[in-house]
């Protein structure tokens, strides 16, 4: 049989299309430099598909804290099959009176699938401050677009779960109050740029471990 | 109180700021014309919560036919509120045997999380036409990298069920199959352009409904 | 004299060119319907010059208020040249002890040129809420990365007056406080996502204009 | 045969993906809205293959002009199928003698295939003002980077032909020569920013149809 | 003469730009690592025009194999100046019966000019999986969209010859039978996810290569 | 108080996501290698404040020189904060009589805002070589649409200033008389491809240092 030698023959004559191709894909490498663009690749000949898999989501996070909430995610390069793919995901569980507090996604946009319980969930834009949210059930899918703030809580009375994806294999999470009360910025800095009262800023300072 | 008329005022002086900021979202609205970046958006004034939520997720796909799978979409325009923001999600339920036949998503990468069952899954790369396939469980996430060939298919005894989102509002779902053999594509282009048999070909045309 | 007339042979030949060359630019027409990638363009024909500039920032914005600042912005469709380009311009005044308070632009980063007075200014990375800021004087440019939540104050006994330039032709401007507080989100589910006691949110609704 | 019925039932469940996947393409219908993405898309169900083709680049452009040169475009939106999807192309005739003027694409990258003939080919890097040129023979390519100056002329004894690619289905087409002498640029204004004496402004601006 | 002098002491003071537009381009340096846009740059002191010049699509791809058809392709980082650009180029050589098989490039749009001969070409669009194919002539263009399944062959009596361009320099090549046929993938799964039969499976094996 | 203790447990179980915000900012390191997304990123440990202020455009720039004018550039990677965020800012002296000649940016729209003084200012577009210029006061702005020639001069009787941002961290500058006139390009190719005649072409390369 003759054939398979003349199908090497055209791979051959077409070769530099292996090497293009190369960036069908680009598995994060973090021990390399990072770009604007994400993470370097990984060398091909070793990617596997162990990198395109990821195994964390499937167990519940720890909800014995004070937001009673936790939340997995799997964003590049902890999963590094997702860097430049435009895509990641995480996993929100929500116990009785749990809640995610306000916060954004400076670098995607979400969406959310509901697998288990009763979750309120809501975004405000940017435009007049219109406020969106709705109580979702189970299979109930809701969008959060980019860069906007929102917030999830637990409205029913049982354990909640939820699937959320991003349009972005790093989208990173910015939680409004991490971003004032868990950090070194001054009191008088975050009274001011907030109208915030002082025993109120302090409170939350001490609450989640700010200084300053 | 005075405070709240000077917001005001401030609120005015900075008002094409709420005009701007229209674009914070654009919900498809599908009577008005499209263009390559999406569709037109609905007027701000008519966008309700409801345009950015989606229900048809939590009910089971009806598998009762040949590959025993059902796909269920919530894709731009059916999903208005994800127009535009680079991502979408879908259902995927696989009765025993089931199978999402050989695919490429043309416009983004797909993210799978495996809700029930067991779930074989696979992509190929265009670089040697390596293989990367691997089962997944409950709880088990698979990227699929964009423009790729991949499948899905149930490698368990129990019914089987993911939930799937993408890194676009429309990214499209090309069955190979179904683009060969359930159109009009004259049976010898068919052949002159896969190598197969000719009855192959016309069984398969049968099968799926395909003429010429 | 013959050149002309083989020059306009030349211009036929090509003229497709011309027509394809319409998207030089993309001056806003908001009266046409808008999409994801911004508004329609107006008619190559009934754009002139007055459409590239904008004469409202040279005028200082009302500072008589609460918060003794004024954000007066030129993005489109106010400024209908920007449209598609990624850029837009706003004009900050900062009376003394004037502030924009904490806020994010969802759609764009931002950079910022001192023309007068002292300006605290910063932002927070999501990253382990690491704040950046910095005392700025007259002819310094601060950077603040997109979706990052912010904030500029007057921290000099002067009035401050600052030009601000965005990566996008519609950046958005979301006050933390005013998504909060200047809408109808309930003050349970402000002080859930919040933390904030009920005092609290109560006093700053008041302020704001709030219900709920 | 019950087959294909069966498969009837999956694609009604799954209808909602044909709608989505009208993204395919987004063949350019200029009687719409056009926006900064492109023009909008034609009805689908009115698409035929012929947008998608083009006829006229196998015809050699009339080069009986000034420059001895036909550039023929198939650009969106003379080739409708092109809108949207980042490439298009062009036929380039030189005469004996023929050259195309020193230009830019403001909207593109080119890649240049000799079919013909010999041709001179350049362009000039920003940084430095470095120049890089080279003679290019039949089955020569060269590329020319975004919005760099470069030019292109017959360096043989022959007819040169050459057909020329473009990352944008609208790179437009800015000729230097003809932005500063074939309009009505007042001449002292195209001196005071060019350093070009009078008498040359004027005789360009006379072979150009110039005025002012 | 003392204007040298003074515009040295110009080009000093803007001497950070020469630095910024190093970007002006991006020539692989593929001995550096690779990221999701692309190859790491060489030094600009180090790029000589031959970086962005290709000569291998000159010379007739060798057609003597099964398929009958030679693709020879000049992407990144084989020809390095086309890396970052959103543009690459290649060369097709049909035999008399010659065909490229159905493939799809996951990365760009291709663009393709008959040289000599006459092609049938074509493409299948996801959306109702309709075809789009035409006879094309010496002179023809026929543009194919980003991800789409589609094919050329020869269908006349001579050679053919085509120039093809793609909106990426790295466009990937995903050819169907390939992918399919020439590696290791089991037969079982073959089967299941293309509903081919064994021995049309495994006959395709054999001439592929493939195994399991 | 046991409150901080439970955020702690939060935290962590969110830890990965603290990697992925990484990419919040990715600061220039050009120690490091280079792509087509821009700079590698500086490790996140070692970014201050610094990084993402630059002091340098509150000094007037010299504008001793032919042209009465300096152009002083924060693009990166001198100014590295702004690697990879889509903007850049530069000061703009104009001396009396003082002008920016004729240039380009490759990769970036422009707007300016005019501090101080009165310039005349204006772009060509590439569809009919339509000129759009105006004089500009104190407060005005216009805009410059990304690859256009456009020029900005001194139209009045006192030193002028301006403000100007760029849609991208390296916009590039080419100024069109340096690029045919400050390199060595060969006398008879800028002759060719521009119509200047000789003794024109040898005076401005005399001027501006250019051999050939």
């Amino acid at each position: 049989m003759f054939l398979p030698l003349l199908f090497t023959i055209f791979l051959l004559s077409s070769s530099s299309s292996a090497h293009a191709s190369a960036l069908d894909f680009c598995v994060a490498d973090p021990s390399l430099p990072d770009g604007p663009a994400g993470y370097s690749c990984k060398k091909p000949a070793k990617v596997t598909v162990d990198d395109f898999v990821y195994h964390g989501l499937g167990i519940p996070g720890n909800t014995s804290n004070l937001i009673k909430a936790a939340v997995t995610v799997a964003f590049a390069p902890t999963f590094p099959g997702v860097n430049g793919l435009g895509i990641s995901i995480a996993r929100l569980d929500l116990a009785v009176d749990g809640v995610v507090p306000l916060h954004t996604h400076p670098g995607g946009s979400e969406i959310l699938y509901v697998l288990e319980g009763t979750i309120c969930a809501g975004f405000i834009s940017s435009s007049a401050n219109t406020v969106y949210f709705k109580t979702l059930y189970k299979g109930d899918v809701m969008v959060f677009p980019q860069g906007l703030l929102h917030f999830q809580f637990n409205s029913g009375k049982t354990l909640a779960v939820a699937i959320v994806s991003f349009s972005s294999p790093t989208p990173g999470l910015q939680i409004t109050d991490f971003a004032l009360f868990a950090n070194n910025l001054p009191s008088e800095i975050v009274e001011k740029v907030t109208f915030l009262d002082d025993a109120q800023v302090k409170k939350l300072k001490g609450v989640l471990g700010g200084t300053g």
